[in-house]
């Protein structure tokens, strides 16, 4: 790893919407935020040469590759950065930690609780991400700030509801996405991994699951919806659902806390707002406050555009890839990294196991 | 029954906050609608006498008792309205419908599904109600005309939250609710009864459900909140929650439903408004139409005042007595009676059942 | 008077919409107030005999008349209540003045400046209301506290928009509106009184106006739109907007004003919420107070339903008679009265000349 | 100008906010758009060394200067983009179009009109733009299409609102904004200019205006507020406001326009989102449509994410210089150009001319 000189050479695997997402992120960041490191963005890899190389003129990679295994060992790599269809990011990251690479993957980490945990361990010595991006939406971010200070106080209740409509769309690209040996699940990795992520970071550690999964298409491989009942160890009670079959509804990730001091609302379609209940508040004027969280005092946003300026989906990568990197300068762990996805997956399949048999199922 | 003379001499059972509902729809429904009938309040009763006859005096009702067993076999009766609390529910119906009574009644209609199915059977020659007044909220009633016509289409999803906040406030009035033997339940009985009759009419059939039920409150003898996941006979699956925990949020009595074809959601806290999404409205514009139902072309609010001058809380009252009336003048069935009630309490006694066992059941 | 009796025999002279939101007024605000007075509906008078035999039929009133003068010098009337249209206010009310009676009447007060004042003078001695019921809005009654709490501080902007649309639907009833001889005129005297009568409320008085009225509809005899800017004597500007031509806009009576310390924003198809922004609340968590204004701590509210439970228009007719009777009682002076509506007669006069002229304009 | 070999050598002048967000859209317009043109980012230029040379270093600039005569004469410079404070605006445009360059300028054009034309004159045989960024904001655009597919109609109300809260502050950075001298005028050349250039493009010609200028602030030598009234030449009705000081409110760029189809609102705070209101909707779901402007069938959005993937401000520069490139390549004319920003130079100064007579104003 290229330390000294404070350079940094990143491989990119994969080059879909995540590709760009990520791309763009690594040319970004060193404009928002005072980079300990150069960032160079050396190689894009994926396996239709065209496509890698588009990629490459496009975002300004110096490369493309398509056979990634040569990648990922060459000794002038520092970074790998995996954004692969679900089911090859096992054996990338596998390779790429036995090279001593760092390690960047996207979520869902793994196609199931045991693979994930392989994947956790090879990385352990090494500094790791995955890609929860939504952890660092200022917002949310904002919204960890107050539970933390007990603005919420004892936690009630907790809902998530991850909402999307395109999986009723036949015409919709992304097939991989549909097909359980590339995707390992539909609605419930793709999407429910992202609340139950926000979940475990914002309300602590959930115990039990009793769930439901549904495919409404015929034919398809993986769920189009999961639903969940959770009880969390802080003596709180969840409900989750995530689907790609709600329709009016694009990218609807919600949630919302309940606690003995105040509430919590977040939705991504919204993203640069948090509703805030506080029942401190003068009686007569109590009320959620429409929170536009842009503000010098707020999470991230400082290092974006004046107040009231909003931000968008990409500076959620942007200001994950920040945070990693000021991390590894002052070599202090990060979160979310592969531990932190294996506790999503240790409920993922607990949500798998209980959709079976129909009982409670403890994680 | 004095059918001849058109007149119909009312007695009401109870006299708390929904006695002052229906007092309030005995007297405004006249108003408002050109009735069949005309409603005499003959009596109101209730334990204690200096308390029902303040009630007398402020809503006009000719006098006040104290002894409800005499009133309702009283011949100069024909109408008994019971929003005494839930326990007496079932011995006041019985005695009513056993002297021949119109019998109306507050939800949750019963203790339990035995006494429930007693109930039902008693007044089934009877004309009779239960107040499960939110299906004449206008934009329900709107919401339900969309899904006949088929502007969801099939269905994928339900959901209902009815959230409140007062069950953590120890000073709140209303100690009857939390006690067992006089309200049945919780949550439950008071919030979950109305989520699951609108669900029942909205959306048809409840096939399955799993529920986790819990008292945050130390020694409180009923439940603070209920959740439950279901399957409906349609093929769409749903979650619903209900509870009195939800800080911030005062009578959020909410549903969505997702169907192939369009959605609608709705929230009682902003009770004159639907929200209704058309999958066929051109792909520019499509997104939820923001629909005051207010208008001349919306279910009952012609009767009220002119387009763009909302309705509160009372008037769903109003509008349910005036569409029983006028079921009772032309002999059709009306809806919800005590039937549609039973259906309800099967569902809440397989949600208790759910609770205790872990495991899905079948109402 | 009969005040020894305390009953109050009532005559309401018209018919229309408001003649039924009066009428319920006066049966219904005794049974959400305790009220020193027992109002009797003794008689409804109208030029239609038919019409109003079957308005004394739907609400109670003891007979229907033709003849407004015999009414208003009855000795066994003491209130008379006019809602006839614009143009009959003035000789109705100083009949009714001359007679002695109580005299409410409905907005605007007069045809212009000359009549209203000449009707203040008539009824100086008398018990008098005008029925800018929005006044009694339980929201804006809050925002009347808010601001004189000091939470709002010194104002810089006041911004008013009245918004219908139904000018533009030509099949639409209550033609008298749109003629100038029983109307005086459209937007302005219809909307835009109510506007500038919450604005002196609220705001204080108005020094000067600018202003364009406008009519789009050809042949239409009256306004169906009319803008202004203002100068306020706190040193605050005011914007105002009051159209029967907002496609889209049922009933938008929507003001915001910003000061120093704070804001505070309300729009009439969304009543019984305040949206309440306090700079003081700590800069993380700023943003405008969702307020569900049907708390205990809020005015009105507690005499109608539970916290959560939402009140519909006709409550603030309802709001409006209790707190005048309550006045009349205490011999105390009520506000809004006809002298307040000369205030309002006056700033239309100046909207008026200043459209005209196209000069700035004191009023 | 560099065309044969399709490189476009850029120099900045500036180096404040808008400096970001215009070296952000030269960075980032390649990676979303493809480009006729690789744009070089040559040199930023600002009066400050160290100040230039960290812009250039976080940017990406490849110098940075001081003196910006030098710059905008050098014949390695195609394009000079000026974003230095008002009052350098002429003569850095003046220079650089005597030098034959592509110039790019901030709004407000000029400090007033006859400076506008003047520089429009110099500019009239080259490429020019003027960056009122929000005509590409998403959801404006889609408006414009709507607007100009005849889904609102004839126009009868078009309402602006400008509102942010800064003003007030005295700690806030920008005090350049405040000073006569270099800025021109307050809220009025930086708020009102944006919300006239979109006027202009959703509506048309205003042929008169009556205005108010106010400074609220003691010694404060710029406009705080400005209000106006104005008329169109399509027949519609305006009214205008651009503040400073409305508390609460941070960037709520805000219009509505109401025709006798349909209606359209937008507000910047939420700037993914349009709402449209459409006549010709079934009567009983008519209400404003909630427009997200994410996706495929929308203007710019494609470029971006995937449907449902929220942009941010910077986008509508990004956009803007897209859509510049583009008919660069084409050799079409480009709006808003200079000419378009001396049509806002005369309204403003119609405004300014207005506030001091009292007089309505024509352009």
């Amino acid at each position: 790893m290229a330390k000294q000189s404070r350079k940094l050479n990143v491989a990119m695997i994969g080059y879909g919407f995540m590709g760009r997402a990520h791309s763009n992120a690594f040319i970004q960041v060193g404009h928002f935020f005072d980079l300990p490191y150069e960032l160079i963005l050396k190689t894009v890899c994926g396996r239709n040469r065209a496509a890698a190389e588009a990629m490459a003129a496009q975002w300004g990679w110096e490369e493309a590759q398509t056979d990634w295994q040569s990648v990922v060992t060459r000794t002038d790599i520092d970074v790998v950065d995996i954004c692969a269809p679900n089911h090859l990011h096992a054996q990338i990251a596998m390779a790429a930690a036995e090279a001593g690479k760092i390690v960047l993957c996207e979520k869902p980490l793994a196609m199931n609780l045991a693979e994930a945990k392989q994947m956790a361990s090879a990385v352990r010595r090494l500094p790791n991400l995955v890609w929860f991006n939504y952890r660092r939406v200022p917002a949310i971010a904002l919204a960890k700030d107050l539970v933390g200070q007990g603005r919420v106080g004892k936690p009630y209740h907790y809902r998530a509801t991850y909402l999307q409509s395109w999986g009723a769309d036949p015409e919709r690209p992304g097939a991989w996405r549909f097909r359980k040996t590339e995707a390992g699940s539909g609605a419930m990795g793709d999407l429910l991994s992202h609340s139950l992520d926000l979940a475990l970071m914002l309300n602590g550690v959930i115990t039990e699951v009793t769930s439901l999964m549904q495919t409404f298409t015929p034919n398809r491989e993986v769920d189009d919806a999961v639903l969940a009942l959770t009880r969390f160890a802080n003596g709180s009670i969840g409900t989750f659902e995530a689907t790609r079959f709600a329709t009016g509804c694009q990218n609807r990730n919600y949630f919302e806390i309940h606690g003995a001091e105040g509430a919590i609302r977040f939705n991504l379609e919204d993203m640069n707002r948090l509703e805030v209940f506080d029942r401190n508040d003068a009686a007569g004027v109590q009320g959620s406050h429409n929170v536009l969280v842009t503000g010098l005092e707020h999470p991230y946003t400082s290092h974006f555009w004046p107040p009231g300026h909003i931000i968008g989906y990409e500076h959620t990568f942007i200001a994950t890839l920040a945070d990693f990197l000021d991390c590894l300068a002052k070599n202090e762990p990060f979160h979310p990294n592969f531990d932190d996805a294996v506790e999503v997956q240790k409920l993922l399949e607990a949500v798998e196991t209980s959709a079976r048999s129909g009982s409670w199922t403890r994680p």
